[in-house]
């Protein structure tokens, strides 16, 4: 019996030991087609120059589409179709203005309407400014805010080595400081960027009304430029500060999630599917946020078609039509999967930058997520993925793990420089570094392939 | 007996535990202090905008050294004091020029003059153009070369995930072209940038001539018109390039090794050693290269100071003189600790950019390796280590290990950025992210505290 059960484990080993060893070579070529053939960075470069930014309901939005329907023919899709999604419009309009103002001396602010913010009257609003750090300042203040523009100047926790950790705890200011301002009698507020970064440029980002208050414009502003507002107001409490924006919500129209799949071969029903947004906030050309997921996803396609895998499932690349401001992209996928009662068993997501990859958060019971850890991570680390935490994917892929339970994942590059373009002017091609934009589709597409190959 | 055996064994593990608990919290103070209260990012902005590039010999390198004695004072260093040190001294006089000839149309070309080349005479070289792509191909055209300038067409290969491998593969062109060339009577050579970079920028870097032939300028060309020059010749084998340098080397001079100590508590005739080298090429500000290695060093020190701690052995902050070169600062270190008959049990280097770390490379036996990947990894991940690859520190710490056998450690930052600056006129402060940079100051820091602490 000791024999036999040496043997049936001499048998389990070299069977793995060379499922590992073809699963090495495979991930290699891999690595090789995407580093000598890849198309990522061309493809992002003309989703970034050719359309720029691409806001929901703008005609960006529309040639964006047209560029992922191409994309995805040229990485050699099956198919590739439209998924109609109904999406929010938000327009900035003219070019949003702010001054700081104090005695006779005008300085003007660096400054970005948020996004599902109203605009000003024509003439804008000149106010007092009050100053507060946080939430329960403002509470402490709130008999001071009447008739007032209010100033978060609540600032990037530098403490949190995962910067999305700081921004989760920043971004609150932004979600929901217009309206507390309200509450209060505020006439408008100002959110000092959420973000990390060492200059001055602006972070928009999605702000929520609560609609049983009045609505007042909100705007962020640059790092430099909430130091400065802050320095002038301990010298003089009677700074005011101008704004004006053209913000303004037309009712919402109708955008696509764009969609190529390969064709499984054993499982044509079961579905993996991978992807990123195709919308982006306006100032900028959508470059980390969320043009490399985009192209990451469909070099996920490209590279195992040029490879000639057959995978056993279907696996779909979706462009989600909205991930900035509503979400609709992805719970309208789900939702659709839902009706036709499709079979969901993978969603990766890639929606945290071009930087180098570290690692996968992953939606797996404990004993699942430490199989794949000692299994999958040998393989993968070579290329920068080390660990696999555990978490979820990003909101675009999680309405599947809600709707299914499906196993959900997204892609975790190094987080240091992403809150420096985020959502910001800078946010441009030349911003992203070709080999590390790679490294995350390598990795990416290996996770793929052991996903189609071994389930979980 | 087994009781008693369990409750050792209980004792032992509860105090590993504690010490973990213990190392966890202050390597938590380190990170906070650093992110905090850094002075590293300052530090390079000061190196690198007033005193820029500071190759040896040059006026810059006193300034360098300057700033490095104030800064290392500023950081707190019981004392402060220069290492003379003999230093080379080549100059790259007024700025080179080439430019590619076809028939009646000139297009000037981006180069630079290779480190230790000769310059040409004062009207320059024109000459028909022999492009190679591998010392192989030199060897079988050698018939063609005489008259010739050489064109070494090597490119960084790709497919290296880790970019050192790749550079330890193009440089030999770099290094020994023109020598190899001059053999068969090449006039001058031309070498592909030894980079990955997207961008046209060349990047210089060190030659060295066989004595025994003749010298021959080697200039350094960007991608972009490399592949011109490539291009070109497919179409008409008879393009030439003129090429002008004034580059010449002059006689040694005196230069110095920039010390910053902490003087130990129990073994202060103990030395663990940390450094970068205070030395860059001159075309940019020597940012990457290795500015953030000498800030990284000096917030070591800064930080431990900070935070009251008390090493046990004397700590060494050193800005090495000369890296880039011939080495002499590292050579000069480890000759006069020889001298000294100091003991040194530990050597860490920083020069491979200020990029997120992902790890250490040392050398140590395996157990010991083992064991402080065991013990000391889980410490560090949460700031980005994750590995101690089995290797040596760098060019500067590398003579401790051989003359005493020391352990010695390089920091290992992701590479894929580094070769995108790398003696290129783009290695500039704004190309370094603060918390990447910082991140590493802070696993510096940690590992010298663990190795004070501890040993190995």
């Amino acid at each position: 019996m000791y024999r036999s059960l040496f043997t049936g484990l001499a048998i389990l080993f070299s069977s793995i030991l060379f499922a590992q060893k073809e699963d090495s070579v495979f991930i290699r070529q891999i690595a090789d087609d995407i580093l000598m053939n890849g198309k990522s960075y061309s493809n992002l470069h003309t989703l970034t120059k050719t359309v720029g930014g691409r806001i929901t309901g703008s005609p960006q939005m529309y040639k964006a589409e047209d560029w992922g329907m191409k994309a995805l023919k040229d990485a050699g899709a099956d198919k590739v179709w439209l998924q109609e999604c109904k999406v929010p419009r938000w327009v900035r309009g003219d070019k949003e203005q702010a001054k700081l103002i104090v005695g006779n001396k005008e300085e003007s602010l660096a400054v970005l309407a948020l996004g599902n913010s109203v605009g000003t009257e024509t003439n804008g609003i000149t106010a007092p400014v009050l100053l507060v750090n946080s939430f329960e300042e403002l509470e402490q203040k709130k008999d001071e805010v009447k008739g007032k523009i209010v100033f978060y100047n609540y600032k990037f926790n530098p403490k949190f080595i995962e910067t999305f950790y700081g921004y989760g705890d920043a971004v609150r200011y932004r979600g929901a400081g217009a309206s507390r301002a309200a509450k209060y009698g505020a006439v408008a507020v100002l959110v000092r960027s959420v973000t990390n970064s060492t200059d001055n440029y602006p972070h928009t980002g999605a702000m929520r009304y609560d609609n049983s208050l009045p609505k007042v414009p909100a705007l962020a502003v640059g790092q430099w430029d909430a130091d400065k507002i802050a320095d002038a107001l301990q010298q003089n409490k009677n700074a005011t500060i101008f704004i004006k924006t053209n913000a303004h919500t037309m009712s919402d129209t109708t955008g696509h999630n764009v969609i190529g799949e390969i064709t499984g071969t054993e499982f044509p029903d079961q579905y993996i599917t991978v992807g990123g947004h195709l919308d982006s906030w306006d100032p900028a050309e959508g470059a980390h946020d969320d043009g490399t997921g985009c192209v990451h996803s469909i070099e996920v396609l490209r590279t195992l078609k040029a490879l000639g895998y057959k995978p056993k499932h279907s696996i779909r690349v979706v462009l989600f039509a909205d991930e900035e401001n509503r979400g609709d992209g992805g719970e309208k996928y789900a939702e659709e999967a839902k009706e036709k009662k499709e079979k969901h068993v993978f969603g990766l997501e890639s929606d945290a930058g071009g930087f180098t990859p570290r690692g996968f958060s992953i939606a797996l019971p404990a004993d699942k997520l430490e199989k794949i850890r000692k299994e999958w991570i040998p393989l993968l680390q070579e290329y920068g993925v080390y660990e696999f935490s555990n978490g979820g994917g990003g909101a675009d892929v999680n309405p599947l793990n809600k709707t299914f339970g499906t196993p959900v994942s997204e892609l975790r590059p190094d987080s240091q420089r992403y809150f420096d373009y985020h959502h910001s002017p800078n946010d441009f091609f030349e911003n992203v570094n070709k080999r590390e934009l790679e490294l995350g589709a390598i990795n990416m597409t290996a996770l793929i392939y052991l996903v189609d190959k071994y389930g979980f």
